[in-house]
């Protein structure tokens, strides 16, 4: 980190993250106490907090334009999952030390991008200096039309289960990013490391595919803590059970190369977490108009399971493999 | 802190924070991944997010019911500030080690105690493990019919400025629960001492006066850093500037003698902070009809100056006092 240390918290909102509000007139240009969020008539708010923190959700010294990147993105990705369409967030940092120019103008221009991407503003937040790791965490709030957010516990016996984009990805790109020795032996090009390193540090929530969502969806929420634990809370709120082929979950090109035949590797993908990627059910009469629409979004979407009626999660051909390994993250 | 760890993210959230959800039905009672807010028709949403961190904004030995309280209050002091009702809350806890069950179940009290004081649910939020001080970050959400959130920089000259309650009460009581040794040889019985330190571990929002602020105050804020720098920020943003009896600032008893004849004291009273008050301009027109209103909703309101035309802070009689001591808090 190169450039001067810069003094003061009003001059950081000032310099830096003000013109992340001047999209939004309600954010008054962050020079108020409070914003203003007016709904559209007829719309709900969707509303979530997750924060990240150095050392647990990002690296420490991950470029700071991707910092920024994913502390908005792990929010969107729960709005997307919910249908909702992304609409404003409120930040608040803390760093440890204060920070350098050139960092904060990274970071905020990680946010900028993240921000044209997802279609939301900065509406007001707060920034202090604490001991520890830095944190970031952001509240973010959605839009969809009254009464249509899509629950987790709506899953029924019989839907099929779906994910996006592809899993892994960020499990491997973390042991990159990290200099893991078993990963420097990956027998994986340059552009192939970046790419899943890139995956760990710029998640891409499917904004296209709220609406797709809301209209055939039974049940959905985004994969953070791994597919296999986020599938269980799904089925557990919705009383049901799920059977999973994990030889069917959806894999990029490095990141099946990077886990060949390696069983432990294989996990990362149902274990892994930080795939932010969609989990959702979808009644098999719909099973059809959601893949139709779902191409048509320009989201790839595959069919990995079924919902049952039965309690409990069934891996066939794979049991031995999930009681293995960890199944996903929990902070305690 | 007595009683066995727990353990579990989810088990924290479901034994200790859902039962703050129960009243909203948007919350889901945390078990899905958002929470929906439908705004009545008619009304705007106003956000705030102001973390509190132990070391800055409380001591981490404060009984874990005033840490809850004061989390929620410091939110609520901006939303009754801006004329808003408090409607729903997200909160993001860090801990730095496994909270024991007693000091989890205080602080969830203390969160309880405060939202029904308020008149506000919980509706999701996160918690996590992570060094560090202990941070509780909590999002805001009230409501005001709509366009009616009071402004921070709309004072003209001429208006008078009002504060309620009383000021200087948190930063004696903080030298108090310190343990400061000028505060020990203060001529105060223990019941003053209570009165103090709990002024700064439980902040009291003016709920009441939030409906006066929109029908009368043509700017108003909270004073959290001291009342000359947030004032300064108030006649900034109003293109304005203020003159300012200091010695008409409101007093409690126990502020009065702990102060005595001590400058360096007094001070505490415009910069000591922590007061969460109202700062609030009438026009001079109105100044009749809301100290009325404000009696009758039982808030105690003291003009301690007015807007003027000229840029900057006039102090008559206190302007050696006022430059003598540091005007409020920054975090860099």
């Amino acid at each position: 980190m190169a450039g001067s240390p810069i003094i003061g918290e009003e001059a950081i909102i000032r310099d830096y993250f003000a013109g992340l509000a001047a999209g939004y007139p309600g954010a008054f240009d962050l020079k108020d106490d409070c914003a203003v969020v007016t709904p559209p008539p007829g719309f709900d708010l969707v509303v979530k907090t997750d924060p990240i923190r150095a050392g647990v959700h990002f690296l420490a010294d991950d470029p700071a334009d991707t910092i920024g990147w994913k502390a908005l993105a792990v929010n969107v990705s729960d709005l997307i999952a919910k249908g909702a369409t992304p609409h404003v967030y409120t930040m608040a940092v803390s760093f440890p030390a204060l920070p350098e120019r050139a960092w904060l103008e990274a970071f905020r221009d990680g946010l900028q991008a993240a921000q044209a991407a997802f279609g939301c503003h900065l509406i007001g937040g707060d920034t202090d200096k604490a001991p520890g790791p830095m944190s970031i965490a952001i509240t973010a709030l959605g839009l969809v039309p009254a009464g249509t957010m899509v629950r987790r516990g709506a899953a029924r016996a019989g839907d099929t289960i779906y994910v996006s984009g592809t899993l892994g990805d960020a499990a491997c790109g973390l042991r990159i990013a990290q200099g893991d020795i078993d990963a420097a032996a990956w027998p994986l090009d340059g552009r192939a490391r970046t790419f899943l390193a890139d995956r760990y540090r710029r998640p891409q929530p499917r904004v296209a595919l709220a609406p797709v969502l809301r209209a055939h969806a039974s049940a959905s929420m985004d994969i953070s803590d791994g597919l296999a634990k986020d599938l269980a809370r799904m089925v557990t709120a919705s009383g049901a059970g799920a059977t999973v082929d994990l030889a069917r979950l959806p894999l990029s090109d490095p990141a099946r190369t990077a886990i060949g035949t390696d069983l432990a590797r294989r996990a990362l993908t149902w274990s892994g977490g930080d795939d932010y990627e969609v989990l959702c059910t979808v009644p098999v009469a719909r099973a059809g108009d959601f893949e139709r629409d779902a191409v048509r979004a320009g989201v790839r979407v595959t069919a990995i399971g079924r919902i049952t009626a039965e309690a409990g999660l069934a891996y066939p051909g794979f049991e031995a493999a999930v009681a293995a390994h960890r199944p996903g993250w929990d902070h305690f």
